[in-house]
């Protein structure tokens, strides 16, 4: 048992099982997988595709939807400025712990914000911290329009909506950037593979 | 893609990979195992002991260390009534999202009051949170002292803390209570081991 010192009295608890005995009991390499994007642009789709897609594999995934948290953890959350930058903090500390625990944490958030997204990134060890953009025109997110949200933003009805009149500042230096080829965009599948190659060469799919 | 309806905008997105499908691919059952009592009650140590040999055995375990979260997610949080009910709370949440992802996720946290552990154990399925009351005497506690904190309640440098002018509410219900035998405290191997035995023969250590 070592202390840390700040804040006081609150000690630091080192165990003998750690990161890397996990990863070997797993046989992968604990790491977040962090898909920032519009509404609409297909966030949790890849999300859940590529759970599939490495659970398929052996690999243990998990993901963490930022709308599914505002119903547990964040639900004490709501839209203004520091809440949404609060939700995203919470969530990557979270997933900073799953990807503790050796698993492939998959968090799917708007995430609008570089500062907050980069905080995030911050908090995890070198290069285990895969930004993923959705790099989708607004256009073809509202036309999906999945939950009627732009529609609402549009009207009025919510305001501060990322896109309408909200920004979305595009990631400088993401890892994986996700966009239509001449105008189609590709399919979730062929999205998830992309991601699960650059996992796989990155070395995260095995523990050595 | 489904709508909850409540809050509104807010969707719950269901994934086709499954608690039961990462439970097959871990061979075990998520749930959690709250280690509750007195400071220096040897919460900790138990949760370290059991975190070995669970993993000796090939199990996937995870320890959501009350101290060490306040570092992290619950950073924002202070001593005060509501902020330790936060605490507790975001534990619970934390340690439901990890026991959904298959593991068998550790929590020790003195969490004193009955309503705050009650209300993390109704976030779980039916019986997969297990209690764990660490009933050790104040005098045994306080003579440990492994952080000095008794000392410093004592002499009023700490105020609300836990058994000295802040009640500790012991379990009314919980599923394990550890405590010494005839005067003689078990040894963390020994405690371990039967919290073990509990979650072999509830089925937590097998996917059958």
């Amino acid at each position: 048992m070592s202390s840390m010192g700040t804040p006081a009295n609150i000690f630091w608890q080192e165990c003998s099982v750690g990161k890397s005995d996990r990863q070997k009991l797993l046989k992968q390499k604990g790491c977040v997988v962090w898909i920032t994007g519009l509404s609409g642009s297909g966030k949790s789709t890849l999300a859940c595709t590529l759970g599939r897609e490495l659970h398929g594999r052996g690999n243990l995934a998990y993901i963490l939807d930022g709308d599914n948290l505002r119903h547990g953890l964040n639900k004490d959350l709501g839209f203004k400025a520091e809440d949404r930058a609060e939700n995203i903090r919470r969530v990557g500390e979270v997933a900073k712990l799953f990807a503790d625990a050796g698993l492939i944490c998959i968090a799917s958030l708007i995430s609008p914000y570089r500062r907050d997204r980069d905080a995030c990134r911050a908090l995890l060890p070198d290069s285990s911290f895969i930004e993923v953009f959705m790099n989708m025109p607004l256009e073809l997110c509202e036309s999906r329009d999945p939950k009627g949200l732009y529609k609402l933003a549009r009207e009025g009805k919510i305001k501060g909506f990322t896109g309408i009149d909200d920004p979305y500042e595009p990631p400088l230096n993401c890892e994986i950037e996700l966009s239509p080829d001449n105008g189609v965009c590709p399919s979730p599948c062929t999205m998830a593979g992309q991601v699960a190659t650059y996992l796989e060469e990155k070395g995260f799919l095995h523990d050595e």
